[in-house]
């Protein structure tokens, strides 16, 4: 098996991709929910169709093809089209199987009506840009965490193939989806977030920590057991039936 | 005097950019120094003369600049000839007068000869496009905060006109300097930020927060006394001395 498909080694990336998304969410929540940015031409870009969330999303794609972002089998464009990298192929063979689930229209949509409401305060304060800054970095880091269901996905699977072979063969996504949910993780996974979000999210003057958060530590937790945890699985087993007809190259 | 340049909006301003560059290295901080994104020709990138970073930063800063973040009186770019903003102008009068002070050129060379080493792991992990990302946040919240010192000195100056007056004719800087300067607070910024970086930087896990640190804190508190706080001074001095002959326009 991958090194990378370690169970510590996953463990250990899943929880470091905590920081990352509660760190940006925190960002996006000094600012207003802006509902404009999100709107097809709510503001006036020149020859864009899209909203001001997306110009900038695509934008900053479009750049980062240019330095292979995409060619990770970790990275998840929200575009297609975009430009081929200016930089050599890495050689690295990927420990996962090459499928076509990507989830990113549904991501974006739970981002922009339940997860921007909920963290923002309602209204507009016209920190346009600032916002949409904050939203592409909460987008991207969602879109890696969820993503991320097809390492986890792969690594259960290569500890009980035989488990999975009869369920994948029947085309059978509600065995699937039993046979990789542990609830003990899960919950143990809800209080570890809830504890961060508590930590990084609190309001901090110089003699220390004060009562005030920027976000409440039980949305982040919620927001996790609605919305991330679910898509992750769905995320799992698209990547599990799909893999039968898409071997892993590595 | 402009509502922006009140003291008690001016202190939260800064006190929320400690969050937001803290957060920004501790991400950095996941990954090593990874010193060949900042040589030029350190990786191949076609038709561009610059370094790795340099070349996301000015790509980063083209797209911004497009949505008008440079024609925001608190953003300063690190490239020249970016494109024309494609939205309309905001019709906002800025707080401070239209200096050409903009100390990035040096800022970029603090952060990636001094802070990079600081703050990251020595070698090379070959993470270089997630570096580089790291590296655009951490760039643009360091000159955001620094260059903030405009609105501060503004602010200062507003206060005490006839204080400035004699000094700023004499092109006194060391006097200026003397006047801006206020240890007291600066004392107690330096617990602020030490406090808040033992809280965003420590590792936690489901049954609390550990023993371990991402940056070590005290890492931050000295990275603000050495460098953020004065060049920050240096840009108050240096805009306070340009301003006599570029009055504010609000």
């Amino acid at each position: 098996m991958h090194a990378q498909l370690d169970l510590d080694t996953i463990r250990s990336v899943l929880i470091r991709q905590e920081e990352t998304l509660i760190f940006a969410l925190v960002e996006r929540a000094q600012f207003k929910v802006n509902a404009r940015i999100y709107q097809r031409g709510g503001m006036p870009i020149p020859n864009f169709a899209g909203s001001f969330v997306e110009y900038l999303l695509h934008g900053t794609e479009a750049l980062h093809a240019t330095v292979r972002r995409y060619t990770s089998p970790d990275e998840h464009p929200f575009f297609e089209q975009l430009p081929a990298p200016i930089l050599p192929a890495l050689p690295a063979p990927s420990p996962i199987a090459a499928t076509t689930v990507n989830i990113n229209a549904r991501i974006r949509q739970v981002y922009e009506q339940h997860i921007i409401p909920a963290v923002c305060a309602a209204g507009d304060d016209e920190q346009y840009g600032s916002s949409a800054v904050c939203d592409v970095a909460c987008l991207q880091a969602l879109s890696k965490r969820i993503h991320y269901g097809k390492f986890v996905a792969e690594s259960k699977y290569c500890r009980q193939p035989a488990a999975f072979a009869p369920l994948l063969r029947a085309g059978d996504a509600a065995g699937v989806l039993a046979l990789i949910t542990d609830a003990a993780v899960e919950a143990r996974l809800l209080r570890r977030v809830e504890r961060k979000a508590a930590t990084y999210g609190q309001e901090i003057d110089a003699d220390g920590p004060t009562a005030a958060y920027k976000i409440p530590p039980r949305l982040i937790a919620d927001m996790y057991r609605d919305w991330i945890m679910p898509l992750t699985k769905d995320v799992e087993v698209a990547y599990l039936l799909e893999r039968q007809h898409a071997p892993v190259s590595a």
